[in-house]
Formats: C-alpha cells, sequence, structure tokens
C-alpha cells in the first residue's frame, strides 16, 4: 500500500519540478511565487489518494493530472483574488498586491493553460474522459464564482443556493479530484463515481468548514483575521442560515447588525458571535459538516479495498474537515 | 473541392450553435456578446481551409478544433481589453467596458475552458498531438502579451525584440491554426510543417499591417480612430523603426514628438505621420509587409495542392493582408 508520507513525498517532487519557463519573468514568477507559499495541497492528495487505492505504485499516469489539478486550483485564487480585492492570502500578500491587476490576469489565465497541459500528459486511453471530468469541473467553477459575487449584492440567499454555490465553486473541484486518481488508475465507473460522491461531500464539509473557521477559528491558530465574513456581510452559511431562522426582535438585531460598517469591525463581530450562538447557529454549522462528512465516508463502504487504505482515507478526510485553521 | 462561401457558412453555423450554458448569465451574456459582435474568423477560417486541402470535406474533426481556435481568441481580446483599458473594440464597447473587470475576467476565464472543451472533442487519435500544438500555442500568446506589457515602459525597444513579440502575440495562432487543420486532416509532418510557417509569416504580416492601418488608414473604413498608437507611444512596428532610424534633427524631433500629451493628440498624430513618411518608414512597411506575405506564399510550393486550392489560399491570405480595416 503506498501510505500517505509517500504521497506527499511525489508531490511535492513533482512541484518542485515543474516546468514554468524562465522568460519573462513578469509571467513565471508570480507562479512560482503561488505555488511556493504553500497551502494544503488537498486536489492532487485526494487525486493520489484514490489512484492508489487501485494500483500499487503512483506514478506518472496520476501524477500530471495532480499537478494539473493544483495548478488549476492555484490559478482560481489568483483571479479570485482579484475579484474580491483580497490582498492577503495564506499570509502572504496576494499575486495582484504584490504585483499588479495585469500581471495577475495573465500569470492566471497562463496557470489555467499549464493545468490543460498536465492533464493532456494522462495516459492516452483515459484522455477523453480526463478532459471531460476537468473542464466540466472548470466551468462549473467559474459559474460558482461568478454565483458567489451575485450574492454580494442579493438581498436575500436560500440555503439551497448556498448550497449549490459551494457545491460549484468548491465540492465539484474535490469530487473531480478523488474521481481522476479512480479513472487514471483505471478503476470500474462504478467506483469512480462512488469518489466523485465521497469527494462532493467531502468538499460541501470542507467549505462549511471554511466558514465556520471564519467566525469560531481561533486567532492564535487560524492564520487569517477571525470574522472578516462578518465585516463583509459575506453570505457565508452562517450568514443565511441567521437571515432563514431569526425572527422578531432577532430578525431586527441581526438586521442592525448587518448596517454596522466596517469602523465598527469589532462590536460587529461581537454581536454577531452572540447571536450566532444563541440561535444554535455554531452548533447547527458543527452538525451539517458532521453530516457532510459522514455522507463522504458512506460513499467509500462500497470500494473493494482494504482496512488500512480505508482507514487512510478516513484519516485524510478527518484532517481536512475537522481542521482548525 | 471545398470553396470559401462554403467554409464560412459551416463556420457560421457551428458559431451560432456553441453551447454556451444560460445560468449564471453574467457569465454566459458576454460570451455570446463577444461571439456575435463578429471579427474576421481568421483563425477558425485558415484551420479549415487547410483541413479542406486534404479532405473532400468539412466536417466535425475541423470544425471542432475550428471553434475552439476562434473562441480562444476572443478570450485574449476580453483580458487584452482589460489590460491595455481599452473601451470599444469593433465599434462596440468591449466587455468590461460594457459589463466591468471582474466579469470580463471570469467570462474570459469561462471562454480559455471552453477553447479546450472544443479542442478535446478532436479525433481520439490525433488528440495529443492537437492539445500539445494548441498548448504551446496559447503559452505563447501569453508571454507575447506580457512582453507587449513590458514594451509599455520600455524605454527601447528593438526591431528583433518587436518581431519576437508579435510572433509570439498574433503570428503563433495564425501558424497554430493553418498546422491544425493540417493535422485533423492527417496530413504528414512536412505538410503540416509547411503550413504552419505560412500561418506564421502571414500573422507577422497582418500585424504589420494593423500597426500601419492603425497610424495610415483610411479614417473613413478604418473602423475606429486612427492614430490610437501614436498617441500612445505604443511601441508599433512604425514606432520602432522610427527610434532606430532616425538621427540628429530627426531624432530631437521624434523625441519632442513622443513627449506630446494626449492633449495635442491631432498634432502629435500630424506631426509622426510626416516623419514616418520623410524617413520612408511608411514606405519600408509597405515593404516589410509585401516581404512577409510573400514568404507566406512561398511555403505553400511544396504542397500536394490542385491550382485551384493554391488560388484560394492566396486570395485569402491576400485579403487578409492588403486590407484596408
Amino acid at each position: 500500500m503506498v501510505t500517505f508520507e509517500e504521497i506527499d513525498s511525489y508531490l511535492e517532487k513533482g512541484i518542485a519540478l515543474l516546468d514554468a519557463a524562465e522568460q519573462p519573468q513578469e509571467l513565471y514568477n508570480p507562479i512560482r511565487y503561488i505555488l511556493s507559499i504553500g497551502g494544503k495541497r488537498i486536489r492532487p492528495k485526494l487525486c493520489l489518494l484514490t489512484y492508489s487505492l487501485f494500483k500499487d505504485t503512483i506514478d506518472d499516469a496520476a501524477i500530471y493530472p495532480a499537478l494539473g489539478l493544483e495548478i488549476f486550483h492555484e490559478f482560481t485564487l489568483i483571479h479570485d483574488d482579484i475579484m474580491d480585492k483580497s490582498d492577503m492570502r495564506r499570509g502572504m500578500p496576494t499575486v495582484h498586491k504584490k504585483w499588479n491587476d495585469n500581471i495577475a490576469i495573465l500569470s492566471g489565465d497562463v496557470m489555467s493553460i499549464l493545468a490543460y497541459k498536465y492533464m493532456a500528459k494522462a495516459p492516452v486511453d483515459k484522455l477523453p474522459e480526463i478532459l471531460k471530468l476537468f473542464t466540466t469541473t472548470a466551468i462549473q467553477i467559474c459559474e460558482g464564482q461568478q454565483y458567489d459575487m451575485n450574492f454580494e449584492t442579493a438581498p436575500i440567499v436560500t440555503i439551497d443556493e448556498y448550497m449549490e454555490m459551494i457545491g460549484l465553486k468548491t465540492a465539484v473541484l474535490l469530487a473531480c479530484s478523488a474521481k481522476m486518481g479512480a479513472i487514471a488508475a483505471g478503476a470500474s465507473t462504478r467506483y469512480a463515481e462512488a469518489l466523485y460522491s465521497f469527494g462532493y461531500n467531502l468538499g460541501i464539509a470542507f467549505q462549511i468548514t471554511d466558514d465556520y473557521l471564519d467566525t469560531f477559528g481561533d486567532p492564535a491558530i487560524f492564520g487569517k483575521k477571525i470574522g472578516g465574513d462578518i465585516v463583509n456581510n459575506k453570505k457565508s452559511w452562517l450568514n443565511v442560515e441567521c437571515t432563514r431562522i431569526a425572527n422578531g426582535e432577532d430578525a431586527q438585531n441581526w438586521k442592525s447588525i448587518c448596517s454596522m460598517g466596517a469602523d465598527e469591525a469589532q462590536a460587529k463581530i461581537a454581536a454577531a458571535k452572540e447571536l450566532y450562538i444563541k440561535l444554535g447557529i455554531k452548533e447547527k454549522a458543527e452538525k451539517e459538516i458532521e453530516k457532510y462528512y459522514s455522507k463522504a465516508l458512506s460513499e467509500l463502504e462500497t470500494l473493494p479495498i482494504s482496512e488500512e487504505q480505508l482507514e487512510q482515507l478516513h484519516s485524510y478526510a478527518r484532517k481536512i474537515t475537522f481542521r482548525d485553521k
């Protein structure tokens, strides 16, 4: 069995070897930068993990698509950060902040092409299926980002709309990553689909956790400021749920909290947290995360894999769901 | 033999059928918009033209890659227009002007993915070669755009640097388009390479013509304002050549022209045109265009095609080189 440590090491070697060209450096330096400042590498790891369920070694058939997934994800971060006007990511300046918008647009564009460059190195007999899955997913991610932007000015966002948005923006890429490993390994459609559902549900749990930590994370561990979503009235899971269930006096209170400006940031954060706790939204979010996490695991039950393999997948799913940063 | 009119009609049908999704409309309306406001469709036409040199009918094997080329080209226009802060294209507001930067970034991103979606519909046995050619070209185009942006603040740009830049930004996509038709048709590597060179040289002639028309085009026909390159000190072929050959008093004159502001636009344009003519740069540009056009045609000599086919290619090459808008 391929261990998680081996997967980690294959992946970091692969990323270190990425052949981003040298010139023009204005174009390629930001790519090296964003790839070097880390991140959790969840998507390529999922791809290699599911590949290793059906294969005894990791090889190029999985490494290249895995790298393509990571490059694509980092591309979306660069462009999202321009659109969201985010100045910091992973404790470092974002690309458009460190350079400028034009550099960030164009470096991102190259990365989306590089993602396909690596996808196209998949084994020829798997290529059409891999490209189809990847392209469908990539388009969905853009749609998700558009819905997320639309939410900024939408007066009301329902929980269904929110779930659809995070499904597109976040969950489908984890789903695609988990399925891609299976496809590259030649697994049956049935197993590939089970892994897609595993990744999808894990992605939903992952995103609600993201929203949760933005409000209830430990400032000493979280790595970025707590409460950014509250200050910006971001339609997070907590925000959408609060709008849905707050009644009477609580609804009034919620309305005034939402109308507080950035100059009252700390008071706004404190008031929103208090209301979330009073209305049981904090606990509800925890239960929701648990629900999608369990759903994800249940998808693994039919897979023809060993106890150790199953435990390794469970362990990784736990790690990325029940995290503190 | 497939006639040019047939190619035109296949292409317009294909573009009309492009299955851009409906929702979210903020994402897909700009795509429909940019595809609907026309353009010369040079890249897909070249692809279908060269395909038809080796095949008696046009079919999906060529149509899909041809559409991919057009979509990719339009994507680059949307993002270039943001970076260049251009407000108008083809007499219409640019996407970022009609909507906003975020919409233009994201719609462009989707189009670059859609381009691959159509490329991936190429026949499986040709797919790796087509993807490799397309990806290499797409990366080169981004590099060309970066060099073009670098030129804005570069004190001096040499003719070699200029030629490399337009080679990357413009010529490789025409080259790729001409070669792709050959690959899709199963032509030999030798013929595919000859068509690549044909497209490349045609692309160089095309771009110098672009620069030429921006200064010496007929305002009544050209469709956009004459002299924009001069006003912005754009490192066009004419500008770069003028910097290279102007000496003594002419060099002084050129320096003062370049330092004139947008508030003296008409005087600046008139002075630059006069200097270009005095130094023989206008004629030299015409000769340069003729040179690359002839080079392009000479690449066709070894192809195993009929007189009529050759004449059809010549005729199209003439049309896009010796144009007045």
